[in-house]
């Protein structure tokens, strides 16, 4: 199959590199199994701190964004130094980078691309150029809640989400920098225009990820009627 | 002031280089007054010929973005030509070419940027990188209307539109590859966390667009409360 | 064997992508069987369009050139679409960014490279730098004739021909942009220093290339003494 | 004059945008007085974080090199941010970039370069390639110590210094990544044979640059008999 | 006036700085005056070496012109280093560099750009683009003869010759790699189409590209009827 | 075995094919055993004349060493010419490059990467972020001795040489543009904490590089208590 992973800014920093090492064992044995990988890593704390930074220093919004996007590349370059010699040893930057990479057949790892974009929506982008079979969004949260769970302890985790119920669910989201949430508008679109399949996993131990991959019934999934 | 100007692609093609001369001129007239000007051009019928082809071809929506984005390229070069020693001569790729274009103090010229996103996006995103005063929307219908004017005769022209209420107009509308209708989402919500002045007017004329600049009450101007 | 394609823009263009579809499979076919393939495309109409802009926008003759010779890669593009996995993704722009790309073992595609050169003496450039052994030159008809063809109802098709009796045929042939007809006097130079075997053959059909490489007897063999 | 200021790592960091604004302060108090001014910015504790991560995942002292590179560069990011329109937008990546940024008239700002090489030695070949009058280095102590005076409480600040004494107090300190102690040997070489002039001083108060500039008696001088 | 200079490889080698350093007066002197200047670089002795053992290492020819555009590139390099600060530091490789280059105001050096093609194409095809009053071709004969002066003694200086002419009188040379004589078919042709002033030159006194400038009645003047 | 090769410029030169024959021959058959190899190659007496010629136009010792890299790379370019289809075609400019090239299961082949840096430090640097098992120096000299063999006819050839050592035998050698001799400082540090094998040879036999690569004691050891 082909594969998109993304894995959340919460999952990767550099205070944490055993969780690296875990995930890196979790995309050695898909490649092993023979699987073509792509992985696209959020920037998390750090990203959070250049942006706020930037914010201070009067940085546009769109300014700001890129040092996000460049604190998320320091994440993805992380991950590359423990995959080793089964990825392309440089962090791609955008679609035509990319493509590049990927035609020589190793994994690919990216952070993100452009200002106004998340790295869910650089996902869903790359899962689209390549016709992945399946994009894994690994997150710190079990899947998709019908309400937000951080908020309400009764939210429920959705099995199953059509596009349609997520957008109203997401609906109302502000897209500051660094403070996407879950899935954006644009990803969203993406997803729907070339019916993505798409799980959202609870990624903080890696190994659900082979668990998705099975199609094992883990997290939620967003399905196209 | 620093604009941007986003003409769409159904005025600039290469059946009509009047228009494209017009419009240079009007360029010319906006950096003798001092203004910094980028410049973001659709695709219009060239880029839906490819993308028709690629979708007969089997592409993904995201190689037929792609085909889109390389036919208004050519757009954009070709008004690059009529413009000569004012503008970058390149055509910018990406937002890291955009800003070292917009360095040498020269008009700077666009197509698209990236699959998924339109070329409105796009002009929102260089408006927000350089911090733009006014973002113009030249397009071939008056401003944006309550409805949609090409089913409803009865459609009415707004003389300002807050974001809300064009999110309202806009919404549920199919982002599939070329068919992107006045501003898609992603657009909206760079200009609504930045708080993007933009103006809508009908560019058949392209004139309007120095009307633009100066404030006078032409189209639709998007306001922030 | 290594081969060079070089598929004239009258056979591609976005309106006809049934043809594109039967010349990516008969690439397939000869990857199957163990060659290497480098396809050069033409601007065809679409090119023709945009030069004859730029013409009236007041632009260079080379200027006029880089116009056709981007169009010519929307073209490349379109075709590396219908290749899919066996293809670089990217159409390659300069002899640098082919030998990259060669050097990953897949199929490369390009459209023209610098102003003052047609898409014939790119074919020839690459054929040179890869030590191709054949070029085969698809174009609309039959193969080369000791008359213009479209002029003298009595041209004879030449079986073979040496590239000194070439160079009188073609001799005195403008260079104006989008106009080179057949092989242009650098493609010829190039041809001849390096001895490269050439096959002139009508495309249309674009099983046709299957026989040249075969070394069937269709169309005109420049041959070398 | 010619000027490239070393600005330590420890200086610029996410958690302090009020120094980085202090520092561009001075920067654009330099330009107004007519200096043209590259500025290198080291990767202080978020280089340090990635570095030890690299470590702890087998990453070679090469790669890790290369994560501290790439965190120097996010802090130079931050530095354009509140630099705004009087620098180059792109941080240079090699001494390519830097020549190219360089002939645009604006300020230039650079993180690290090369694995093996401190951001102090990219400082020092900046100043030659460009012909430097005054190489500043700012850092957290006041100046060039006879001893380590973070161990000795006698140490005393040398007003002067030769290249030859500075070696044999600089001999003997490791180049592991991330470690590098004020001047490595590979700058010292190069500031050497270029006799290029050096000021080192204590940056916690950006205003020290202009003394410096001035030719104020702060902090230490490297001199060349 | 835009002017484009082409040197003769034999005019500028490293043996020979003191020939720079008055071609980079010429250069400053021209500047000053308010011209602007492309300045192309042909390989010479370097080149034909590096050719040579190309050759007998069994290289194409077109490897083998990329070896001798490589030299030519170290030649432009080092008349760069004569003219300091008012060029631009990277000698371009290609059209798109030069554009780039070009935009930045200042003086451009470049060496060949591709296989198959003199640095006499180039200066053509660079002239073409950026629409030059003038092309200057230094080299180390007085001008264009009507015969070749090297064979035969009654060879006379043309004072201006029509490029119908001067097809005549160089038909028939061969474009084997590091031998192009003068000016070959490709460069001929590029100067037809554009109508491009040219003047052929004894260059080994540059002043005398001063006096070529200034309309002085020297060499050989090309002219479109 | 993952191996780089460093071979001194002295050996590499377009004067003598023969020797490049041989070591391309020598490659081949390290390919042929399964080894992955990386070349670098010095800039020779060619460096060195443009370095001259540099120098005495008044450059800067970056500007010169500029100069020398791009000579050093006409140097690997020769190389990869006599290497052919094994090799990737374009000589790697820095360490991004090199690590794309790598990706591709090529020989790869570089000169010099940046001013301030002898092309034994790019070997080292290559060698640690490869994390190669040997690192061998081919030069003109059968090792490394307790003292200069060219001035003192009782110099020892050692068989092992402790880092610790061979800085002290190093010790004050100038870092001039063009006159690194043996190993450089910048080029010790980094073997020394990276613990690379590295093994000097006297290389105008190419065929000593197989024995150095089988472990045979010929040359010098660096060792690593």
């Amino acid at each position: 199959m082909k594969l998109v992973l993304k894995i959340s800014g919460k999952l990767v920093n550099p205070e944490d590199p055993g969780y690296i090492l875990k995930l890196a064992d979790v995309v050695r044995e898909l490649v092993r199994e023979g699987h073509r990988v792509a992985v696209v890593i959020g920037g998390g704390g750090i990203a959070r701190k250049y942006i706020d930074a930037c914010r201070s220093l009067g940085g546009s919004e769109g300014i700001c964004d890129l040092m996000g996007i460049e604190a998320s590349r320091l994440n993805a370059l992380l991950f590359t130094i423990a995959l080793g010699d089964l990825v392309y040893r440089r962090v791609v930057r955008n679609i035509d980078e990319m493509l590049e990479a990927w035609s020589t057949g190793l994994v690919v790892a990216a952070g993100g691309f452009q200002p106004g974009q998340s790295t869910v929506a650089v996902s869903a982008i790359i899962a689209e150029m390549i016709s992945a079979d399946l994009l894994i969004y690994a997150t710190v949260v079990s899947g998709i809640y019908d309400r937000d769970p951080t908020l309400d302890p009764n939210a429920k985790l959705l099995k199953r989400v059509s596009v349609e119920e997520l957008r109203r669910i997401l609906s109302r989201q502000s897209v500051s920098a660094g403070r996407y949430e879950l899935i954006d508008p644009l990803a969203l679109s993406i997803i729907e225009r070339s019916r993505i399949r798409v799980a959202v996993i609870d990624g903080r131990d890696p190994t659900t990820i082979i668990q998705a991959v099975r199609g094992e019934d883990i997290g939620t999934l967003v399905v196209h009627e």
